[in-house]
């Protein structure tokens, strides 16, 4: 057990959510503030390392559910997290032990911080699946056998809803049709699990990952030095890939609310002339990057858009005509990669007509040409 | 206390309830196969009167929800009401007294009495409109401050929903979205009140109105007698006005499915030549009637299609070119008509852009002109 001892760790992690966020699962900045305002108060959020929870343990995940754009427009309400916390623990008939992040990447990496540090309950260095992704049956903890349901779903007016539903794509649908009524945001208590069933189904140490790349961003910085190359070594450690897929600016970029989702593409080209075209299309989160039409990385491997002075990772919606980027691609955690979540969150559960490729082989086969700027 | 008994009072409530949906509320015609069935099984529906209900009774709605055209595709499931009463016993911690029908208009007549026969709590002859209507916050139940919720949202592949809404509106909204989401039909149980609330709040009567109308309807047919003058003389009981406001053909019909209502416009010629033109609108149930483009009945006035020939009352989805009808128009429940109503379920409630007049006073000031054919 370790408590979030500093407002630089918390805008740490924020940051480097924003950057595993790729692309989408809402701005963390409200729950960055939220946290920060705890810690003046003495309030500080705890963190355990997976192998300190019991198997016996209860863990519940903590999640906020809406499009980005509302997430960044609500603020996180102290007396809604303590409400959905109580009626959890109503509805379960028992005492939560562990509080877990349904998705690292964006705001879901800091509603359980919030919730942690206004209960004391702690949040587990984990998360149901070390990124951002746009619906509930997608998570590594319904891939490897943990249902979503059953659940609870409130909003700050006081409408409380609860479902068991037959599988996790119905939990999502409801989920969504329901806050979509609702008009805004809602929160949701999911995934109610043992701590055996969060070891065997969680990506594990995502917490520690998030600080880690809000550091390496931020000391990068301060020495005014490329933080680049720390950040590739950092995201490519254990041997996974991890590389530049392209330097340049946006020359267009789409955006469209429908559906619930926020769909998009940004075109980059080089800075100096050149006639390569970069693509990255988004469905919340980006999908897909293409270099001249052909793939260089593609979900559930990881693309991750920053200002290509400051390093600062860009949501999806952030992205304008203009903007000097660099375009990250890395490897997903290897749980990502295996057949069975390739089933729920490879290229085609996105609409795209192509087949998942794992990064490195996407860039060794480009390894012949140079790589761009 | 009185049971169904015969096979032919189940007909004729079945082609009353049809009457009073005004167009919608979905055919109740599989309920009433359903009960028919259960009545060669030796189980019948038991109905009290509201004053047999005791004041402190938990007395509770159950109805089916979804499009007209879904509701006619759904067979009743004898094991998902079952489920639905176990269930809202366990979530109320109580068990049901009394079964009332949220609408008696429609397929939403035959789902208590289905349920009681199959589980043998009685229903209340009675229910929460009198006639049909679109949206749950239109029911006098809430009208008179019972609120639909706390309550249960099923379907047949055993996902399960509760809700606790901080108004009946948000309830209507979430509902219809979840129900939109599972693809077909829902039923719930709503509604949760004692016997003084019922007997406060229901409109009183309305089962044995179906059954006489029913037989009234029948029983002209069975004399070959112009069934029209006996179904007027029923439905102007104690001093309502109930005319015929046309009668013709059908030479236009529209119909749209539209934000999950069955949309559309029936309009009418005289039989024989004539410069009249005769217009329904209708939103699942009928809303407006209009002679010439002059309003003659609007909602919560009730109007109801049925063929010239045999009387039988006509869904909006069952109009179309070359039929033959009488279109009847007569008047609301009293309670329909107080002014808290009409802020529910008057025209402006359903888009027209006119307030309510009484259907006795549209037919007043139409007096010096003679009644179309």
């Amino acid at each position: 057990m370790r408590t979030v001892e500093t407002d630089q760790d918390i805008q740490d992690m924020a940051r480097g959510a924003v950057l595993l966020g790729t692309g989408g699962g809402g701005d963390p900045y409200v729950g960055e503030l939220f946290l920060r305002a705890q810690m003046q108060r003495g309030r500080k959020a705890k963190v355990v390392d997976p192998s300190e929870v019991d198997d016996d343990a209860f863990v519940l995940s903590i999640a906020g559910v809406g499009a980005p754009p509302v997430l960044i427009e609500h603020l996180v309400s102290e007396k809604l997290l303590l409400r959905l916390l109580a009626r959890a623990e109503a509805f379960y008939g028992r005492r939560v032990d562990v509080l877990i992040s349904a998705e690292i990447g964006g705001a879901n990496s800091m509603f359980p911080l919030a919730l942690s540090a206004i209960s004391g309950v702690p949040v587990v260095d984990a998360d149901g699946v070390g990124r951002a992704i746009p619906h509930i049956e997608m998570t590594t903890f319904s891939i490897f056998g943990v249902k979503a349901t059953p659940g609870i779903v409130m909003d700050e007016l006081g409408n409380v809803f609860t479902l068991e539903t037959v599988d996790d794509r119905t939990a999502e649908d409801a989920i969504r049709a329901v806050t979509g009524t609702l008009g805004a945001m809602t929160y949701c208590a999911l995934y109610p699990m043992s701590g055996k069933q969060m070891k065997a189904s969680a990506v594990l140490g995502t917490i520690d990952q998030t600080l880690q790349i809000g550091r390496v961003i931020r000391q990068g910085r301060e020495r005014s030095e490329d933080l680049f190359g720390d950040l590739l070594a950092y995201l490519g450690r254990d041997g996974r890939l991890a590389t530049i897929l392209f330097d340049g600016k946006i020359v267009d970029v789409t955006h469209e609310m429908r559906d619930g989702w926020h769909w998009g593409r940004a075109t980059m080209s080089p800075l100096g002339d050149g006639p390569d075209v970069f693509t990255i299309d988004f469905q919340n989160e980006f999908t897909v990057a293409r270099l001249n039409g052909r793939t260089v990385t593609i979900v559930p491997d990881l693309i991750s858009v920053l200002d290509r002075e400051t390093g600062e990772p860009l949501t999806g919606e952030m992205l304008a005509y203009g903007q000097r980027v660099k375009v990250l691609g890395y490897a997903a955690d290897p749980l990502l990669r295996l057949p069975e979540s390739l089933d729920v969150l490879g290229p085609r559960m996105f609409g795209l007509d192509e087949d998942y490729v794992p990064i490195e082989q996407l860039n060794a086969a480009r390894q012949p040409e140079a790589l761009p700027a």
